[in-house]
């Protein structure tokens, strides 16, 4: 796995710590880290704190400018309907992903934005399938599940 | 046309006035306005600083919770992609729309958020067909229009 990749996870790592759905991304421009983010919807109690739109923003603000062409994202879980159309706004070419989202997935899984007006922009994707993504997920819910269980 | 929507159309009319493509959003719970936005991207440079998702993050943090159920959003434009998946993910189930958007708007016209999955949540709309909301985006987009033809 690239260097950029492991500061994706990173991300999904600090998120799993903080109670979240463990997911983790970082925007890359000029072979440089200019955005990173990890899933705080909880912590913030705000649904659009997805690690994608908290990476895409700093990665914004740094460069001064919303349109990000020339980046590339990595992301430790296949973005959903919301952040894929960020991506595709924020005029990110290249994303590459960790894990598959087989229920929301919308860069090739449950749905492609691709595939959905408006079409100007096309988002590329290269697929890692990295069991250390999928066992972080599949830790984090296997505890929730416990959890749950427990207060029953 | 309701009270609320005129907040909208009121946020509309201060994004205009900041050079920004014209579009405001207020969220309602239990009668009160609880979140409102006006489109800042150009002002921000940040891609996902629509009047939706504005509004919507100022809601969950008045609300002190990312679950908006209950809540009702007013937007003087049809929402794009990404905030049709943010509306929805945050459980808003009624959205009252200002204008149509034939070529982005994701509840109807280019396509519609509720036939895509997840489809666990079902976003309700209403349509004003605001004279006013349409008036204001043909004038935004005539005087930008002109401004590139006096740059050229």
């Amino acid at each position: 796995m690239c260097e950029f990749y492991q500061e994706a996870l990173a991300e999904a790592k600090a998120a799993y710590a903080g109670h979240e759905v463990p997911v983790g991304a970082v925007v890359v421009w000029q072979g440089q880290i200019i955005g990173r983010g990890q899933n705080s919807m909880e912590r913030r109690q705000d649904p659009s704190a997805h690690a994608e739109v908290l990476a895409i923003q700093e990665a914004a603000k740094n460069r001064g400018s919303w349109r990000l062409t020339g980046c590339t994202l990595y992301v430790t879980l296949e973005p959903c309907l919301m952040c894929a159309a960020l991506i595709r706004k924020s005029r990110i070419g290249k994303v590459v992903i960790g894990a598959i989202e087989p229920h929301e997935g919308a860069l090739g899984s449950a749905l492609t934005v691709n595939d959905l007006p408006p079409r100007s922009q096309h988002v590329e994707t290269t697929w890692l399938y990295d069991p250390a993504s999928e066992a972080l997920l599949k830790q984090f819910f296997k505890e929730l599940r416990a959890s749950h269980d427990h207060d029953l």
